[in-house]
């Protein structure tokens, strides 16, 4: 019993901590995210770029989306070296893509017919964490998704495997370094 | 004489660490663009991400973008600061866009229609770097533009600012600090 409650100051010290780091580095809560108990990265949003993209879902999403990498991620990139070592995390920010009235008046000097689109707001972010024992089903990464600091659902979560298994032989990771 | 042949040997002692610089950072070559005299700032590609966009010319230019802060200028963009302070150097990375048939194969099974649009090959990279004194006609800012490491004309380099002139009210930089 003892020791019990002692588990339970412990987790609830490092779960403190955890929420303080969070907040350190601006994110609303140190929520975990169902099945591969992820929490949000702190100071990702601060990390190497890897690449960016747009995705568009006729009706659902028009997105412009960056790829960033902690240290262990970007040296992985960099040498190219599959499959990822335990320790690397790959951030996916994905933002509104709208077009930019601003911009475009600029534009249409220099280049007639311009469009710029830009940044609108926040949609989600989401993680991949390797670990190749703890993940050792999911292809020794963890996936985590979160809308406003908040994570996802256990049923959105356990999708991003499945999704991901065709990207087997650059280990589960469909992103490329940009030059 | 003597001193300007001391000048000449501390100009080509100041171009050989420039170009040792470039090459370890993997840049390939030390070349100064014209007008601002700027040279590729060593690392800039590991900066921390400002924003990312995407710029359509029809039948000229389709691309994704990205736009990486050195330390001085993050902080100003966090802090919502203008003008910018001396030191802070802005980077836009310019790559062409291109849709990813591998992608797409993956998204049409849970997003019908769905449409994937990765980085292509390297564009350009452009800088803006913040000196009040030494580019005071230029509001502040010199410009310089890259394609392979080689710098741009000087033709174009003068369009820089006359281009960036109506930004004036957020010093001169179009680009917004995606959340």
């Amino acid at each position: 019993m003892k020791r019990i409650a002692f588990s339970l100051v412990a987790v609830a010290a490092v779960a403190g901590v955890v929420a303080r780091m969070a907040y350190a580095s601006g994110q609303p809560d140190g929520a975990v995210a169902p099945i591969y108990g992820i929490t949000i990265p702190p100071g990702y949003r601060d990390w190497k770029l890897i690449a960016v993209d747009n995705l568009l879902v006729p009706g659902k999403a028009d997105q412009v989306r960056a790829q960033l990498g902690n240290e262990i991620a970007i040296k992985a990139f960099e040498e190219g070296k599959v499959p990822f070592p335990d320790g690397a995390i790959i951030a996916a920010i994905h933002w509104t893509r709208v077009p930019s009235q601003g911009n475009n008046r600029v534009l249409a000097g220099p280049f007639p017919g311009a469009q710029s689109f830009v940044v609108g707001s926040s949609v989600n972010v989401q993680f991949m964490v390797k670990d190749s024992k703890k993940y050792a089903a999911a292809g020794g990464w963890g996936f985590a998704d979160f809308t406003d600091g908040k994570p996802g659902s256990t049923a959105l979560t356990e999708t991003c495997f499945a999704c991901h298994a065709p990207a087997k032989a650059t280990d589960f990771v469909f992103t490329r370094y940009a030059p």
